[in-house]
Parts: structure tokens; sequence; C-alpha cells
């Protein structure tokens, strides 16, 4: 059980920087990812849908013998407590409380930003998460554009500080001026230079991917889970078009992905 | 027979652009529009993932007793022959071969450039259906971000100025400069104004939206099917977030459309 791999689904290629984190964090972990590159975007689609789509993605790898499942996409972390339930005892761990836990330890009494997708800005589950462990003040802002501008590339110049400038300004003119800006969205990481620049160096910047992979390595060390070896390489599915996951996904992993360690595979 | 209602498909909302130019072409007649709102976009899937979601979705409206199908998604009209054949003896009309003829009518000799998706881009249809009435020079430019900023409704100002000179400058410094610029897909008529601006007025814009009015018009002429008497409202269906849908779509669709005229259905 302990050098079976860790299973990471997300809607598409955003979940691929918290995949980064974990690598970083946990080089001795072999990895399953699972990108659902035929529906994506989950961003705008509705609660129940969303956890269908997670429901048949989580099954598709336990399928695969993974020791662990990570949602790393923030609008499906929403299903967390029915995947949680459909797979126990197999643990399951979403992006949303780390993310929450470490906007707390950054700025402990708020304001705290919080900017992600339509559909997890809608659900508002960061909002619940940071109030379940504390009364700070949350703000929240949908910026449905970063996700296709960070697809195409799009991470600097006049552009994207321009769209930046839009979802951010006012956001940060707000008073009092949100001392933590939480990227709710896998996708964001991507484009933290030119929101650092936007919000200015005295907001903090809080990225989940990091915190996830911290979560994730206390859990298998409470659960004694972690490799004893490493056994394999990581492998990546997806739903659809694993050419353009391979050449895009670099954006995201930070380094290049196989075309040949890419398979496509059906969810429905 | 006459009285049924003409069905309407598209991935999402922008198809409403060709439902608006069909209304007005067609005022007594009466549209079932389905968006397939769980599953957009197209434009970034494969050819066999969209033709099995497009027979889905036709299926959906034959079962609805429809008269004829308007795939009103460039996207989808790459999969024109398998809906014909399985439809068949039902009418489907598709955008492409209208949107290339008007394109020829405009500019014989070309050179024409195609505006599209990336999907539709990869796909080549307009240089296929193009190349088989006329031996007119043909150059292709995805636009992917257009189609989520139509939909968050930046169709004026710098921002989307910016990305429309990113597309299209490099397009229109050709040698020769194209004649004809084909919106190739049905989001982009939301964006005429900014393009028209960007490309200049020598530069003729072929909007397949009321090409395709045309073409359904013809049909339904030489087919004698066209409505006696309008027997009901419009009735739109999609797989995802009917109020997003009523709100977001009226940018495509010219004017408001009524949340309860919505209905959710299950493709799958």
């Amino acid at each position: 059980m302990n050098n079976a791999p860790i299973g990471i689904f997300d809607s598409g290629m955003g979940g691929l920087t918290v995949m980064r984190a974990l690598v970083r964090r946990l080089p001795r972990e072999r990895f399953l990812y699972l990108g659902d590159t035929a529906r994506l975007p989950y961003g705008t689609k509705s609660g129940e849908t969303v956890r269908r789509y997670a429901l048949q993605a989580a099954h598709a790898l336990t399928r695969r013998d993974v020791k662990l499942v990570v949602i790393a996409c923030n609008t499906a972390s929403v299903s967390l407590p029915a995947l949680q339930e459909a797979l126990s005892p197999l643990p399951v761990i979403g992006v949303i409380e780390p993310g929450a836990a470490a906007a707390l330890q950054a700025a402990p009494l708020g304001p705290i930003a919080v900017i992600a997708t339509e559909g997890t800005v809608k659900g508002g589950a960061y909002v619940r998460a940071i109030h379940a462990l504390s009364a700070a003040p949350v703000v929240q802002q949908a910026c449905p554009l970063f996700v296709p501008m960070a697809e195409e590339g799009l991470t600097e110049g006049p552009i994207i500080e321009a769209v930046a400038q839009r979802y951010l300004a006012p956001l940060m003119a707000r008073l009092p001026k949100p001392k933590a800006l939480v990227l709710g969205c896998t996708h964001f990481p991507a484009l933290k230079n030119v929101i650092a620049q936007v919000v200015g160096p005295e907001v903090i910047l809080v990225d989940s991917a990091a915190t996830t992979a911290e979560a994730v390595a206390r859990l298998l060390d409470e659960r004694h889970l972690a490799a004893t070896a490493k056994t394999a390489e990581h492998r990546f599915f997806v739903t659809d078009a694993p050419d353009r996951f391979a050449r895009v996904g670099e954006i995201f992993f930070g380094s290049p992905i196989d075309p040949g360690a890419v398979e496509q595979i059906d969810l429905q």
C-alpha cells in the first residue's frame, strides 16, 4: 500500500500546479494525474454537475489503486464531503481547507480576499472554511478570464495586467484593505507575478498548491502511508486532447510533460 | 410537419447569434435551442469527442419533433456528415458551408482569412469548404480568448482591443492582405465592432449567422417546410446552469431571454 501512487484530480491542467508542489515536497512518491479535459472548465458549471463529474473521476483513480486522492481543483473541492463518503476509508484531500488555514496564518484578523472561478465564488467554500476557524472578514472576486489567459500562456504583458487591474483594483480599494489574497484556483499560480504586481507587496499571496502539499505530507505521515521506494514514473490521464495537455500543461507543471506519459481515457 | 419547430444546437450560447439571425429572417418559425453548457467549450476538444456530443444533442432535438436541425456551432459543424447520416431523412444544416459560400461571394479570388476556435482551425473545415468551390487562398487564425471575453461581456474597450490586435494584426500584415474575414465562431458576431475597427473598413466581415439563416430559409422553401402559423413560443434547453444562460445569453441573442423559457435537461 505504501508504494501505491497518489491520485490527483482536476478539471484540466490547473491541478498541475498542485502536482508540481507535491512532487517537490514528496519526491519519493509516485503520482497519477487525471484531468477531465473533455468537460472542462468546471468553474461555470453547477455544483450538482461538478459533483457527478468528480465522483466519476475519483472512481477512475481508485480503480488504478491509489492510496490517497487529492482534489486539485477548487471548484471540485465543493464535492469533498461527497467524495470522502463515497471513497471511505480511502483518504481524500481538497485544496480549500489547507488554503483557508494558510490564509488565517498569514492574516489572523483579516480581511482576507479570495479570487477564484465563478463556481467557487458562488459556492462560497472558502468563506465557509475560513469562518469555521475564525471571524475574520472575507471578500471574494471571480476572475473567469484568468483561466483561459493562463492556458494561452498570457502570463505577463499589458493584456494580462489590464485584466488583473480590472478584477483586483476594486478588491484592493476596499477599506480596510485585504491583508492576504488567496489564489483560489489552481490555474492562478501561473499568474502569480502579475497578481503580486497589481496588489502590491504588502498583500500576502496564499498559494493553496503549496499548503495542500503540506497537508498531504502530514497525512501520509500520520497514517504511515509514505512511500518506501519509488517504483515507477508519474502518469497522466486525460479525457480529451492528450497532445494539447502535454503542450500547454508545461505552463502549470513547470517542466516538460512527456506526451508518451499522457493517456486518454473515458469517464462516462 | 410544417408547424413543427426548427432545432438549433450549440455547445453553449454562441449559437444564439445564429438563432437571432434566424428569428429575424423567419419570424413565423418556432425554434428550440439546445446549448450543451455542461460540456462547453467544444473548441479545445477533439473531433471524436465533439462528434459524440453533437449526436447526443441532435437526438435530444429529434425526440422533440423538430423538422430541421441547425448546427449553430462551427466546431460541431465538423460532425455535419455524421449527423446528416444519423438523422436522415431529416435535413441538417451547419454554419461552415454557408459561411464559405458567402466569403467567396465577398472576395471571389481571395485571400480569405478565417478566425475561429482552436478546434475549428485545426479541423480545417473552412479551408476544405472554400477549396471545394474555388482555389482562392485561405489563411486561418485561432482566437481562443474571444469566446470567454465575449461571454464576460467584454465586447468593447482597451482589453478586447489589445486582444484583437494580438490575433488580427499578424493576419492582416500578410501579403497580399486578406479581402474578407470569416467570423468562424458563433460567439464572434458579438465582437464585430472591435474586429472591424482592427482590420479596417476595406476588409469585408462575413458573419455566418446571417448566411446560415439564408440557407435555412432556402431549404424550407425548397422542401415546402415553411411554417403556416406560429403555434407557440421559442424554447431553450441547456445541460447546465440555466440562470447563467438566460443572463449571459442576452449578449448573443440581442434581446432578453425569459429564465422561465430555459429548461435544464440531461444528454448522457
